[in-house]
C-alpha cells in the first residue's frame, strides 16, 4: 500500500544498476493531483547532502509534484558535482513526465563521499516512469532499503481519506531527525501551510525521538504530499492525528529493524518538571554505551540509568530518582529498590522508566541495544 | 614508583576481602608532611557516590593527611547508608592513624548500587595501616585495580622535588572526568590555592579530553597531595608543568587499557574558531559510534568525521571541512579528497585530524575504537 495507499499517487521501484548487486535502487513518487501540496522535514545535522540542500529550497514553494529517491549513494560530501547531480536528476524526471524541475524532490541514501553512476541513475529514472503505476507502493519502498532487512510501509485509513507511507532506515537514526528516507502522501484535501504544521508536530514526537545510535545522518528527509483526490478535507486534529499515527508505526519499524540490534528499548521519563526535561533525560540514558551493552545482557543494570540521569541539567533530586526496568522497580529513591532478579528480560523490547519526581511531563525516546553485531556491521562497511 | 615517589608519603595495598575473588582491594596513602596540602577535582556527575560527597567536603579544607581508597564496590546509589560507611571508613583510618577524620579522603570504585562489606572494610584499614612504607605506591596502584589489565602509575621528577600518582580506570571513561580514581602526590612545597589552581589546569586538558566510551562516571576523583618534605617551592609554571606532564601520561595509560578497546585514537582539531569549539567537535567526533566501529575495521570512512562535525555547533563552512586519517586528507573542501588506500591503520594508534578552517584554536581528544569486546564486557559486568 504504501505512498499508492491515497488516491492521486502513482509510484515506481526499479533497478537502475546504482547498486552493484542489481538490487532495487530507484523510487520514483507521483502527485496526479488535483492538489499538489507538500511539506518537508530534513536533518538539522549542518552537513547536508546534495539532495537535501536541493529539495529544502523545492519545499519551500510547498508544491511537489514528484519525489525522486536512490539507494546505493548518499551523494554527500561530494562538492559542487554532486549539487549537479542533484539537479540534473530533477531535470531528468521532469523532463520525462513534462514537470517543472522546481517541483522535483531528490533524496539520496548510501554511502558518503561518492559521487552517483548518473551514467545508470539517469535512464532509471526514464524506466521507472514506465512502470509508474497506482499500485506501486510496495516497490518504491524497496528500492529505497540500504541495510534495511525488510521495507516498511504504514497506512492509516480514515472515513474517505488516508494517510499511507514508506520508509527506510537501518543505521544512523538519531534524533533532529531520526531517519533516513519517509515519503507520506495523503488524499486528503489539505493546504501546503496546514502539512507542515502536521508534519512537523508529528516528527517531533515521534522520527525526532527515534535514537538508535546517536549518530546523525547527513540525508534525513520526511516528505508529506497533498493529492487532495478524496476530496475531504478533515478537520486539522484528525488529520494530524493520522499524520503522526503513521510517522509513528514507521518509527517503531526502523527500531525494530536497526542495524545489529537484539532488543527494542522504549526509555519512558515521567515526572518530569518539563517537556524538554525528559527528552534531555531520555536521550541521554539511550545514548549510554554501558548501559546499551548491560541491556544487550539483560542485564538490569539501573546504576548505569542513574549515572545517565546524572549528565544532564534536567530538574531532580538524586535521592528521589527512580528507576523500573520491565516494571519492577529496581532503584527507589536513588538506591536500590525491588530484587533485580525479579526483572524478565527474555523479550526483545524492553522498557525502561526513568521517575524524575519533579513535575507531571513525560517523555519517551526509542533506541536499541549495543551489540557485537552491530560492530560488524559498522566496522567494514564501505571497505 | 607511584605515590611514594615523592618524599613525605608512605602507602599500602592489600587485600581485605571486598572483592569476592581475594585480588588487593584495599590502598592507603598516608601525608607524613610537614606540609598537609591538597586539591581534588571530582566527577560532574550530578548522581555522586557517598565518597565523592564526603571528599568533596574534605578538600574544601585544603588538608588532607590520608587517602583511603577501595576497588570491588562504588558505594554509589547506597543512600544514607552508604554515607555512614564513607563516613565510618574514614573514621576508621582516623582512629587508627591517630588523625581527624576530617581530612581523610575516601575514595570507591567497582559496583554501583552495592553497600560495601563493612566487616572486612574496616578490618582492612588495620591491616593496611600495619603496611605503611615509603615504597608502598606500587600495592596501592595495583590494589585500586578492577577491570584495568594493569596498574598505572607515573612520575615527573624534577631538581630536587617530584610529582608522581597513580591511576585506575578502564571503562566509563569520560570528560567531566575521565577517569575513576587518580592520587598524585608531591614533595615540593606548595599551599592548596596552587595545588589547585596546578590541578585544574592540567584536569581540564587531560583527564578531561579523555573520552573512551562517553559514559561519565559517579565516582570519579582526582587528588593532589603535596607534603613539603623537599622544602623546595618550585615556580608554579614549572610546578603546573610537572602536574600536566604527569596527568597526561595517565591519561594516556588510561586509553590505552580501556576494555575491549583494539585501537587508541587520537583526535586533533585544527584551526578552530575557539578552543570551545575545537573542544565540542572532538567530543563529537570521539562519541560517534559509528565511525568508532568504523575505524575499528580499519575503514578510513571520514563521512562519518564530516556527520559528527556537523552536529556542532562550532563555526565552520561544510565546504570547506578538511578530514586527514594518519596523515592522509582524505577528505578536502567538505569532499573526496587523496585516495584512501593510501591511509595505513594497522597500528594500535590511529590520529584523526579534523581541520575547521575557521581560526587558529586547536584541541586533542583522545578515544577509543568500539569492538565487540567491549560490548562483551560491558554486557554482563553485574551479572
Amino acid at each position: 500500500m504504501s505512498v499508492t495507499a491515497a488516491k492521486g499517487f502513482t509510484a515506481a521501484g526499479i533497478a537502475a544498476g546504482i547498486k552493484e548487486n542489481g538490487n532495487p535502487d530507484l523510487a520514483l513518487v507521483v502527485n496526479t493531483g488535483p492538489r499538489l501540496a507538500a511539506a518537508g522535514v530534513f536533518t538539522s545535522n549542518r552537513v547536508k547532502a546534495a539532495p537535501v540542500l536541493w529539495s529544502e529550497q523545492v519545499l519551500k514553494g510547498g508544491l511537489v509534484s514528484a519525489v525522486v529517491l536512490n539507494s546505493g549513494g548518499a551523494n554527500a560530501c561530494t562538492g559542487p558535482q554532486g549539487f549537479q547531480d542533484t539537479h540534473a536528476t530533477a531535470e531528468k524526471v521532469a523532463e520525462t513526465l513534462s514537470l517543472n524541475a522546481g517541483e522535483v524532490a531528490v533524496a539520496s541514501t548510501g554511502l558518503i563521499g561518492v559521487t552517483l553512476p548518473m551514467d545508470k541513475l539517469l535512464p532509471g529514472v526514464e524506466k521507472a516512469a514506465g512502470e509508474l503505476s497506482a499500485h506501486g507502493g510496495e516497490k518504491a519502498a524497496i528500492a529505497i532499503k540500504t541495510t534495511d532487512s525488510v521495507h516498511k510501509t504504514s497506512v492509516a485509513a480514515r472515513d474517505g481519506w488516508t494517510v499511507g507511507g514508506m520508509a527506510k532506515g537501518a543505521g544512523m537514526l538519531a534524533p533532529g531527525l531520526a531517519t533516513m528516507l519517509v515519503v507520506l502522501t495523503t488524499d486528503a484535501d489539505v493546504e501546503a501551510g496546514l502539512l507542515d504544521t502536521a508534519l512537523r508536530d508529528a516528527t517531533r514526537v515521534t522520527f525526532d525521538r527515534v535514537d538508535s545510535d546517536g549518530c546523525m545522518s547527513t540525508n534525513d528527509t520526511v516528505l508529506l504530499l497533498a493529492s487532495g483526490a478524496s476530496g475531504v478535507t478533515p478537520e486539522h486534529a484528525e488529520f494530524a492525528d493520522a499524520v503522526r499515527e503513521v510517522c509513528a508505526d514507521l518509527g517503531r519499524q526502523l527500531i525494530g529493524d536497526a542495524e545489529g540490534a537484539s532488543k527494542d528499548i522504549k526509555v519512558e521519563v515521567v515526572n518530569a518538571a518539563s517537556e524538554a526535561d525528559a527528552v534531555e533525560v531520555g536521550r541521554s540514558i539511550a545514548r549510554n554505551n554501558l548501559l546499551k551493552c548491560a541491556l544487550h545482557g539483560e542485564d538490569p543494570n539501573w546504576g548505569r540509568v542513574l549515572s545517565a540521569i546524572g549528565t544532564t541539567s534536567a530538574a531532580f533530586e538524586p535521592d528521589r530518582l527512580n528507576v523500573a526496568i520491565n516494571g519492577v522497580w529496581v532503584c527507589k529513591n536513588g538506591s536500590v529498590g525491588e530484587d533485580r532478579d525479579l526483572v524478565d528480560m527474555r523479550y526483545r523490547e524492553i522498557v525502561v522508566t526513568a521517575d524524575l519526581a519533579a513535575g507531571a511531563e513525560t517523555a519517551t525516546i526509542w533506541t536499541n541495544d549495543l551489540t557485537a553485531d552491530y560492530v560488524h556491521e559498522n566496522s567494514a562497511y564501505s571497505s
